[in-house]
């Protein structure tokens, strides 16, 4: 919570294009796979279809936080996904807001003497 | 990541009913004031309109996580929010994944050689 904030719960740093639940698990594989993913192994790291995956690469590489290679591999098409550097830095961005999410709630339900999350 | 698992980064337990950026501020407002909290300071802290909070509370009540009270205070019509038991226990959940998430980040960011995202 940033006290000097008139709206201390607004979180407006939570970008909508990354904060979606799919499209968040797509930027944190690439951003774990520098080099790029190839679309199948992307999808099956997220857990999506081949349509769901599309689409949200779509809104992304519209956003120009990826970018998308068409070529082949072996003799066969094969689309490669890449985070850019917009990517990255708006991911940073995010991931900074979204840590101050968790300090908030973190201490919401510490203050308010539930017990903590059960961590992994 | 949860390594066992073939899709780590598919992240299902990021409920969408409270994933969605304004209702994540709802709810954490409603976490940090157990006692409940009047229409219009919740508005406040979430830096929402009328309107849209009242459409995100439908949701929320919809789902059982928050209840709403309509009283009276000095003679003039209230409207009290709080989160429910199912409310608490689902947002603990919740966060135990967001925590996942940031920790999945932050390691994908450190291995990939990116700076840590600035803290506040």
């Amino acid at each position: 919570m940033d006290e000097s904030n008139n709206a201390p719960f607004a979180y407006e740093g939570l970008d909508r294009v990354i904060h979606e639940r799919a499209r968040l698990g797509v930027l944190t594989s690439l951003v774990a796979h520098q080099k790029g993913l190839i679309f199948g192994d992307l999808r099956d790291l997220c857990g999506l279809t081949d349509g769901n995956l599309s689409r949200h690469l779509h809104v992304l590489q519209e956003a120009g936080l990826v970018e998308i290679t068409k070529g082949f591999a072996h003799n066969r098409p094969q689309t490669v996904c890449r985070i850019t550097d917009l990517g990255r830095a708006r991911y940073l961005d995010y991931l900074s807001v979204l840590e101050q999410v968790v300090r908030d709630a973190a201490k919401a339900v510490s203050d308010a003497g539930l017990p903590s999350p059960a961590t992994a």
